[in-house]
């Protein structure tokens, strides 16, 4: 049975917070917030604090706070002979301030706090300072999820970003084809087909060999009367992408 | 029984073919290409030909051409009671150039020589001069699909620029990402469930309620810190997208 004890309060610390409760192998023994009302709902279950003081001993302390409370937070952490993680993509395992052996514990996935998550389905990605903590890591990782991955500081940071583009901004240009079709009264549901098909050809295919339309085929008479459909702002990101497809 | 030509021999004209083979209110009379041995496998299931004397009189034709030779092409279809429609996304109906009525059949899909399809989950997005036509299109859409948009030419023109930005250019993001994982030699496989949640989100959702990251929530340090990660082309697309989240 691993103890562990969540740090915080977010859609993070909640999602782990209910996968934790039910994972047979896994004793969530403590969940620390700021506010403690913030997670008073949790009382009938766990032990809950908001005081540094009273944070019991634990195998894994899991930090889930936003980026820039990590180090502070971490370093309040009672010394004991537990690991430390935090769950952030984009923050260096070192960025953790305590005397604790380190890791992380990061899941990639964009959670809201009202939507259901299953951890089945989620990557987990794991880094320790030591093999045996890496054990520990991945024994609680595959408790409550199957796809559970090695991936360093450097390796995540470059992750993280790479998700910045195939979720933020891929999001983006959704937004943009929602705004156009809104203003030429067009359903954008017309479009929903061949956003699913989109995204479902690169489980089979390398995304540069599923390219296709004007820009792959330098098809500039296509180009150019797009440009006079769109605005200023819109046209700029069109003009960007289409360059940056057309160099490869 | 509604009597369809199909002109043409690619991606949209084959899978049409297919389709209307099946369908059993469509009788396909006649199928025409440039180069008859590009279609010879058919000549067991309808006419085939090469010459525009040749062909047959029908209540629609289809011109599934590249959108460059759509006008030239309608302009040799002998005069009779038929009605031409071409399959494009872009063009206007007026492209074409015939004495015929005039419509456009355009399935908003990414279609690939090899890949399969399912016209049910095709939208259909139908134009015609008259009324008439239109009923007739729609009857024939049906015999092969479930959405059926009416959809005129300028909304068109505008649907297929939201396209692009929904296709073409999603798919470049994850093209971005892919390159990203690859240099450091992190599986792309970990960003799929989020590229699906991504996806599956605006099901429910307006784009710009799904909107979440560094853009939107203004972090200055993780858009500085992911700019040091990027090359020179990346760094661009980054700043120029991070911006357009920005101004909403």
């Amino acid at each position: 049975m691993i103890k562990v004890t969540i740090i915080g309060n977010g859609n993070v610390a909640s999602h782990l917070t209910d996968a934790f409760l039910k994972a047979s192998e896994v004793s969530l023994i403590q969940i620390y917030a700021r506010k403690l009302e913030s997670i008073s709902q949790l009382k009938s279950v766990t032990t809950i604090t908001d005081s540094f003081d009273d944070i019991l001993a634990a195998d894994v302390y899991i930090i889930a706070v936003s980026d820039d409370a990590i180090s502070e937070v971490s370093s309040r952490i009672p010394k004991n002979n537990g690991l430390v993680v935090h769950t952030s993509g984009s923050f260096d395992m070192h960025t953790l301030q305590c005397n604790h052996s380190k890791g992380v514990f990061y899941p990639l996935q964009s959670f809201s706090k009202d939507k259901k998550v299953n951890f089945n389905t989620i990557p987990l990605c794991l880094e320790a300072e030591y093999e045996k903590d890496m054990k520990l890591l991945e024994q609680l990782a595959f408790a409550i999820g199957k796809k559970i991955y090695r991936i360093n500081s450097k390796q995540r940071q470059q992750l993280h970003v790479s998700a910045v583009f195939v979720n933020n901004f891929v999001n983006h240009m959704y937004k943009i084809g929602y705004d156009i079709c809104k203003a030429y009264d067009v359903p954008f549901e017309v479009l929903q087909p061949l956003i699913a098909e989109t995204t479902a050809k690169i489980n089979t295919m390398a995304p540069i060999d599923a390219q296709t339309g004007p820009a792959k085929r330098n098809d500039l008479k296509t180009i150019a009367n797009h440009l006079t459909l769109l605005n200023k702002a819109q046209q700029e990101i069109y003009n960007t992408i289409t360059k940056s497809i057309q160099n490869g």
